[in-house]
């Protein structure tokens, strides 16, 4: 596909980041800082289960939204809620209200794959870089000042007022930057974003993150067309010659 | 006020920049590149003064908005139908479309004032940084690339879709970074900014821009109370111990 759309890719002037997943190990963080927190305070469960259930609850939650039953509400808000609802299911319902905002805010200092400062460094040199995720603003801040993260603003879920896969998502953010679709692309680790960004005339760009979901278990290739699959970032960077 | 306010202005997180005036040199730039632009076409105006009346229609073209009479619309537009408004007076209405975008998008690289960069970076070693400007996302964001500018993501106009001093676009961007408004502080050259920053419980810092409007025509100090009055960034972050 890349020689096909060659001419077509020099015309791309800024990356879109999905971050949960693709840039950040959120399994682990969220396992590791949540038994940090919660077992000194006597508490013992399965912590990679407790992060899976926990993700979970994402997409449900972002469904509201999306389907507009629900009006805009932000990520913070949605982890919170999510959080409330599994913590019966780990007998984990007496937990006070501050423990439960020292979790939520987990998901703003959760660390990146090893490969991704030094790529998106070298990407920085030669494209506009945002997230486009449906983090809210401040998540995106905390992520990009624990990892040390270059982009040029954060664009996404809160700018745009609405929740990927919905196509407001991705096109207000080529909007916020006075670029056309098709000059820019989106970066993900999930063949249904890629899916539906391409959907929006955005190129796509597939990172493999095999362990995203635990050993094993992560998209090694995408399941849709794309314009580059790539083993990590700095790979990506090497096929965009950056 | 700054030690009867001490113990506030260490709850400070994040410090918010006007643009236009108090990190970037409008004027010189603009008067500049639309010589550098026009000139070898033929023209030739009093390129300060073209400045100054193109700048002069950016208060009354905003009010519309403020005032309600119009829906949002991003600044880029706003400074082109003002460009159109002015060329007349300038016996410039000949110039064509692309011209016409080509000198608007001068403001997307306008020159930052000598003291900025180093004194960002000090800053940014130690406050959450952002534009809270009437600028759209798009000139910050390149500007920032013209000028190596630190910020943590752009908040302001096009994230509130209202304009300053309207509260709207203080409240909205302590609100995407999760901060109460006493947490955020205004840096900016122009007092009326200040005020109605502080009316909305922000902070304020006042920096000196006594060139900005031509020699001798700028701020030299603030006309309102505010927690500090700086000559510029870098003597900002001398006062903030940065």
């Amino acid at each position: 596909m890349v020689e096909a759309r060659g001419v077509a890719l020099d015309m791309v002037r800024a990356l879109f980041f999905d971050v949960f997943g693709t840039l950040v190990d959120w399994r682990s963080s969220i396992a590791r800082e949540s038994k940090a927190l919660l077992a000194p305070l006597g508490h013992d469960v399965d912590w990679s289960a407790f992060a899976d259930a926990w993700r979970d609850e994402y997409q449900p939650a972002m469904e509201e939204v999306r389907s507009g039953r629900r009006p805009f509400v932000r990520l913070d808000d949605l982890h919170r809620e999510n959080l409330d609802r599994i913590l019966p299911r780990f007998k984990l319902d007496k937990l006070a209200d501050e423990t439960r905002a020292s979790l939520t805010s987990i998901w703003h200092r959760l660390d990146a794959w090893p490969d991704v400062q030094k790529g998106m460094r070298r990407l920085y040199a030669k494209y506009r870089l945002a997230p486009v995720s449906n983090g809210n603003i401040s998540i995106m801040v905390d992520l990009a000042r624990h990892n040390d993260f270059s982009w040029d603003t954060v664009l996404g879920a809160e700018i745009a007022r609405d929740y990927k896969p919905n196509p407001a998502a991705y096109l207000a953010s080529a909007r916020a930057l006075d670029l056309a679709p098709s000059a820019c692309m989106m970066v993900a680790a999930h063949s249904s974003d890629l899916a539906a960004a391409a959907k929006c005339g955005l190129k796509t760009a597939h990172v493999a993150r095999p362990g995203e979901h635990g050993p094993g278990s992560g998209e090694t290739k995408p399941s849709v067309p794309v314009d580059f699959a790539a083993r990590d970032i700095c790979d990506l960077a090497d096929m965009l010659k950056a």
